[in-house]
């Protein structure tokens, strides 16, 4: 069996959370947050499990939970997006990103990828029969470099995907940003999607989206995660908003790839979405907390870094530190000091990314500085 | 946007689902369980719920889950498959039938769909670059055609895709029916997908696996679902068992296709796999009884039909009845008669099937009398 993505191999995630497994260190590598879901969202799943039909949800996801993300993008963002035509719900982000991937890629068709990248972009792209074309933004500032976007286009050009705010980098882009891609694609007939899933976790302003700019919002796909929002990645549920045309070849896709989503989840979630807003409206100021606390431990580190913009990832520099490579020093770390990162290189098509690891702060205050007090320590 | 899929419009299933909502009908169209899952089942995921960890499962499925399926397939079909290498947990049995079919599909490879045949298998093929090439089995009986099956491998074909027990048609195929397609597979690369998802549920004899068969075993994807076992078609949690270099391939693409599945409902049915063996040894007798009661209902009816021999489905002939088509059939039924079908036609490429329609008697008692009631009174 000649396999159709020979590179593959376990993701960098599953490898270092299990290698912090082995040796007991502190995971802050693999991005999932170490709290509970809140318990208003618990007893809403434990009451729908017991009361309400426990059989397939709609293909597109269940109505109420369409309406309250519809009427959730007009009060953040001013957008309109019609429940029963624009929006659905996936089995995570990832599942949207697969869908919005092969509803508008075939074969031979070029999608810009911006590295450091999420590793599934690459790998959905190709198994859609697309092309990723890279374009490469260097550590430690990973600048975005709008001339290097523009000689990327080509006529085979069919997708761009971005995402703000960025994991690894911690950048957010502002709106400026977001005109100067649309004038790029401005006259083309160029799709976007925008993984939006850390729209919630923002600390200098407000979040941009995508859905927000009138230009960029007609031709893009904008991906959502609730795992991100209401400390649930194991429940896998996501979602996606896009005009009519694209959200109908999109849940073409999604009808196939797996039908629909868990019911029980997509219930609980339409009860307490608009009720209980104080949660997600807060959660930048919770995560800046965080990213505070351990920026000040890693202060005291040679680390150096620039704070996030956006995101529960803080990447650093170890330029000049030793002479390892980044996934060199995160085994180590893991190993020695106890605390596991993940390497920047592993966001790069060919490894690079300079002298970069990226911290997950979506943990505990104590385990965060029980952290940064392990990492002052290494040599 | 050129649609990827431009035949593929709404499911017969939500159509029908919503028509029978619209006229206050029994329905017995689109394929769930009526019933609530067993409580045992529903304990452990509060359970889980409340004690467990709510972020990402690891991504081929929670280890002891996989475990339990590895002593379920020996306690069942005297088959060893390693929970580590071999077996996957997936997003409903549809996520796991597009991962099989997207890890061995590439453009051009053909694909045998042996019709009437599920609606996910021809637009997962195509989506995967791949072409259907169709089996066609003539109402009312759908027998197997070995010979036409022998004419359509070509060097091209890349799977099989097989159902058994089928839906629609309620047949299972036997031991000897998987020798006849392990000797036309004998010697080629041909892979088969076997779609088991209503293993648990056969009235005469005993379901035969293809993970029975030595020959089609080390060739096989052989597909599951709990949704069918359990009563939790919302839950969306299916698997797969294959050979390690297969499922090494399938992991691949369900890494980036969802990532992982729920991690509550894992647990949970980890927690109950082997000890509540006694419900899923128990689901052929609670559903033969069923079939009994709606076929006896049936019977004073003017359909014509052979009992069911597995599957939830009972598929009937209005030969001579009426000059309409299925689809008019359905429709009209759901509306006068408040009972709402599916069409056999719908399980075709082009509509076909001739005069028949598939009901679910997967429902309470009560239900299936009132229908059968209503459905004596059809003109
Ligand atoms: C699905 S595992 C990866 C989690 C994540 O988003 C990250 O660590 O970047
Ligand atoms: C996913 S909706 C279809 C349910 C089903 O298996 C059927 O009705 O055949």
């Amino acid at each position: 069996l000649k396999s159709k993505l020979p590179d593959v191999g376990t993701t960098i995630f599953t490898t270092m959370s299990q290698m912090a497994q082995q040796y007991n260190a502190l995971n802050l590598s693999q991005g999932f947050p170490a709290f509970d879901p809140p318990a208003f969202l618990t007893e809403r799943l434990v009451h729908h499990l017991k009361h309400s039909t426990n059989q397939y949800a709609p293909m597109a996801g269940v109505p109420a939970l369409r309406e309250a993300l519809s009427e959730k993008a007009v009060m953040l963002y001013g957008a309109a997006y019609n429940p029963e035509t624009e929006i659905t719900i996936t089995s995570g982000a990832t599942e949207a990103l697969f869908c919005a991937i092969s509803s508008v890629v075939g074969i031979g068709d070029e999608v810009i990828v911006i590295e450091p990248a999420y590793d599934s972009y690459a790998p959905a792209i190709r198994l859609c029969g697309g092309i990723p074309v890279y374009l490469t933004l260097e550590s430690p500032d990973f600048c975005m470099d709008w001339e290097q976007l523009a000689r990327l286009i080509s006529p085979k050009t069919r997708l761009i995907i971005i995402n703000t705010p960025n994991n690894p980098t911690g950048l957010v882009w502002e709106k400026s940003d977001l005109d100067r891609l649309a004038a790029l694609v401005r006259g083309t007939g160029i799709f976007v999607i925008s993984d939006e899933v850390y729209e919630h976790i923002v600390f200098d302003g407000a979040h941009f989206s995508v859905m927000m700019h009138e230009e960029l919002a007609p031709r893009a796909f904008v991906i959502g995660s609730f795992g991100k929002t209401f400390h649930i990645t194991g429940w896998k549920v996501g979602y996606c908003y896009a005009p009519e045309g694209l959200t109908c070849e999109f849940r073409k896709v999604h009808q196939f790839l797996t039908f629909s989503v868990s019911v029980t989840a997509q219930f609980a979630l339409a009860d307490i979405l608009l009720r209980e807003k104080a949660h997600y409206l807060g959660l930048s100021a919770f995560y800046e907390h965080k990213r505070n606390l351990f920026n000040d431990c890693l202060k005291q580190t040679r680390f150096r870094f620039t704070p996030a913009k956006g995101t529960f990832f803080q990447t650093v520099s170890f330029e000049g530190l030793t002479d390892e490579t980044d996934r060199e020093l995160v085994e180590r770390l893991t190993r020695e000091t106890q605390v596991a990162a993940i390497p920047v290189s592993a966001f790069y098509r060919h490894p690079k990314g300079g002298k970069m690891i990226r911290f997950c702060f979506a943990k505990d205050d104590d385990t965060l500085l029980a952290a940064g007090e392990r990492l002052c320590k290494i040599q």
